[in-house]
């Protein structure tokens, strides 16, 4: 539970981290798959591209940076997950049902910023 | 104002546009500065590194993406500009006040999303 896990430069790779762990950072990885059980603090992707990561427990915080492609499936004791992205670009999350299907939502990637008179107002760009 | 400027791979450069174009696109450019008058459609900057802007007269959008490091300076006649960034740090908008200083709003690059129970809300992350 003190322990944090490093993945580095992975390429088409499955991680498994079985028990809880204090973090899990996945840094450089290609087309990697990470399954976790209960994370103390977070869950971090940076410079990765083409990534899963499959939640079976707890998650306090899933962050994404500068990566392409993400694949996050939540499972049902995660979904008051904070997930951060920067940088990135299509990161879908996979939210479980009561009938025990995944339903995929896609996380915006654009800033929309206008002047207010005041201030500026930026807001998310939702891609339909 | 039916043509566009292309600004392609300049390292140090100030690039003025006189008069009114359709749009300019700056293309992996390096701590290059771009002044230009009126635009009719969009201003562009992509893969691009410390770069500024300066608009002395319309300009509907710029977007920025794929860029780290713009400064965007607007003037009375941009005030109703839409500024659309995905994969970018560190974008600073500068805007005119009454005095002739400007001020300057930096531009979130940071999303956080959260499961609402029926579907995923993504919001702003304002860096303060």
């Amino acid at each position: 539970m003190n322990q944090a896990v490093q993945v580095f430069q992975c390429n088409d790779c499955l991680v498994v981290v079985k028990g809880k762990v204090n973090a899990i950072t996945v840094d450089t990885c290609k087309k990697t798959s990470i399954v976790f059980d209960d994370l103390v603090s977070s869950m971090e992707f940076i410079n990765c591209d083409r990534i899963q990561a499959q939640c079976m427990g707890k998650c306090p915080t899933i962050s994404v940076d500068k990566t392409d492609g993400a694949q996050l499936f939540l499972c049902k004791d995660a979904l008051d997950v904070q997930i951060f992205s920067s940088k990135s670009s299509e990161i879908n999350v996979s939210v479980p049902q009561a009938s025990g299907d995944y339903v995929e939502f896609a996380v915006p990637e654009q800033f929309k910023t206008t002047w207010t008179g005041k201030g500026i107002h930026t807001e998310c760009v939702d891609k339909m």
